[in-house]
């Protein structure tokens, strides 16, 4: 098999060195050897190995009958939708690790994939080294799947982490990520949770076998999360973890992704720095949780070359795989009944009978020399959520406390 | 398709269960319905839907030309040997749960299934409801594996927990599980790390494609674990876990069944009651970890349906699986260097002397009132520490210590 890789950075060039590195298990297991004939990209990379293999032009590819495979690791929908619907339409198979072009793009892709009798993988567009996707589609195909909550950005568990564990501020800790190559230059797509909302989207749509829209998913990232709010998660003895969620009933979902309390008694708490963990409920097995390096060149180049042996043994039989056109009806989780954690400015001898009246029992957190107090609600819906806050007036925080 | 369930018991009830209770997502799945013709069991469970479908002799199957497909949840080698290898060699898939027929015959029987071009899958036969077999095989088939630890036991690490948690002695925690029905009437199997010994095994031959003989591995149970252990534990803040263990190198395996002390920052630490937990460790992927219902009825009986599916999407064209005829040669884990605790009797003041002339710098522990201590040890090979031991004299407990 002769392959060529889209976009040389760092799961590119590290999905070319998985291949060299494991050569011999790789081959044994694929059956044939895998070979890098081309590399795509604007750069020239001069003196190093792939020098020779580099090309700028997607027809050099095309054009090159021997090449049956492409592997996109260019990240974005610009120019890697385009180049990779035309790999698929001229009968290659592609694998990609991207989760902007899975999410926005995945089912026509698939469609196109099937209807070419090639593979479109992408195992290494959510959870990096966790092999989920695999694991939804195949291994628990028998499973009607309640639940998929996910840690699933390195960067933002990273961020936490530090902000849990080390009691720093939000921006040294995005700082300190940032010098660390975890976070990039622009860490939007991962502190607003954009990064969340696409994996987690994937993996609905894997699980349940209909498209999943992102844009349906209510998505909050952790920029409004404080050292502060550490410090009562702290006298609480919870974690606070951006996650990625859907439960599904009926055939529908309830999704979001947002910041949350969690309990030290849940597999997810202990999921920490840059990785990743995530929980899967089905109706007959119960719960299980997949845990691994969530990002990372290495892990996530493994999880590429574990899906390019895949396609080369379906060859131009591949199983069906991923989704179909009907669309996932979305639901906002807040529809659901959940407990919330909230700071109010004032103190709790001011407000104590207004939050009584509108929440009924509470429980009160207090700490010294604050001008506010927080509180651990029952359960209800965002909107019942959001009505009694407003009567208590001065609401600086909301987290949903996850059950 | 149509199939053949050998073996109505908890784990073949519970497949008819699933095949029932989630018809829909499977037909879908799968691309065809899966239908139960027949049961294959010594009793006539008269009254119950299955009523009619009994069947007392293998010939009603091989006979019958519509089937496809052979589920074998019987348990033990005889006769289910013989039985999966009359419904292989007569070109029938064949999905097992049974590890002791995996362990022993799964060389020969992997090698029949490729011959007559149908599957041969056995997902459920270790780790329950965990998909570590098809993780092992498909998604890490890029991975050179260098680690596989595992509770892979829900009986042991129940009794295990209950001692650690309600400081039960082994008696009394061991006839919980009984009552509870997690414990065989014969527990030996368990407690004596056969059934940890026979999983791992197989792990390491899918992990590895290599034959794995379950005879090579020193295998350990619990039995000689005591609450005194759990007191010292409990005073090191750690834990006892029982855990099969693999580590490879160069084609080679150090492998192992036994006790083990585990520190609360390991991921398996927190595996707790009837879960399973396993470690596995890639040369490019780095540490992932899997977790999940490691017993139980319908999470065991999940994970065969997950491969009835595969066998039924696979057709007459499986993907090559398993493992070759090449053994794998596996050594004692007690090779390699590793810190052991240990109990001896007389008093710290007593034999302050010989434990620093022989184990060199050790760490103490000291219980009150009783006519014993213990150490920690650094890393030696067992061979060195049962030396030393011997000099020392009084030797009552030796656990190992995961690092």
């Amino acid at each position: 098999m002769k392959a060529a890789i889209m976009g040389y950075g760092t799961i590119g060039s590290g999905v070319y060195e998985v291949l060299l590195k494991n050569t011999e298990t790789i081959t044994k297991r694929a059956g044939e050897p895998i070979e890098v004939k081309y590399i795509l990209d604007l750069k020239e990379f001069p003196g190093t190995p792939v020098e020779q293999k580099v090309v700028h032009e997607l027809s050099a590819i095309l054009e090159d009958p021997e090449i049956g495979m492409v592997v996109e690791t260019m990240g974005g929908t610009t120019p890697a939708y385009e180049f990779v619907k035309r790999c698929l339409e001229t009968g290659r198979h592609v694998v990609t690790s991207n989760k902007a072009l899975v999410a926005a793009h995945g089912t026509e892709l698939l469609e196109i994939a099937a209807d070419k009798r090639v593979s479109f993988l992408f195992e290494a567009s959510a959870g990096g080294g966790i092999p989920i996707i695999r694991t939804l589609y195949d291994s628990l195909a028998g499973e009607e799947i309640r639940e998929i909550s996910g840690i699933l950005n390195g960067t933002t568990n990273y961020i936490l982490t530090k902000m849990y564990e080390e009691g720093w501020a939000f921006d040294k800790a995005l700082k300190t990520a940032q010098e660390l190559g975890y976070a990039e230059h622009d860490p939007a797509a991962d502190i607003e949770g954009h990064d969340t909302c696409r994996k987690i989207a994937i993996l609905t749509a894997v699980a349940a076998g209909k498209e999943v829209n992102f844009e349906d998913i209510p998505t909050e990232g952790i920029t409004g999360i404080s050292d502060l709010d550490f410090s009562y998660a702290a006298r609480l003895g919870v974690s606070i973890k951006l996650l990625g969620n859907c439960k599904c009933e009926g055939g529908e979902a309830w999704m979001e992704v947002a910041p949350a309390l969690i309990n030290a008694k849940d597999p997810l708490y202990s999921v920490e720095d840059v990785f990743n963990g995530i929980l899967v409920e089905g109706n007959m097995l119960g719960m299980s949780m997949y845990y691994g390096s969530g990002a990372g060149k290495l892990p996530t180049a493994s999880a590429v070359v574990g899906d390019m042996i895949a396609a080369v043994l379906a060859g131009r039989q591949p199983k069906p795989f991923g989704w179909s056109r009907e669309r996932m009806t979305v639901h906002a989780a807040g529809e659901l009944r959940r407990r919330y954690f909230a700071r109010f400015e004032g103190s709790r001898e001011q407000k104590r009978d207004d939050v009584r009246e509108t929440f009924g029992q509470v429980k009160w957190i207090v700490l010294e020399g604050q001008d506010e107090f927080a509180v651990l609600t029952g359960e209800m819906t965002e909107a019942e959520f959001m009505a009694a806050a407003e009567k208590v007036a001065g609401l600086r925080q909301k987290i949903v406390v996850r059950t």
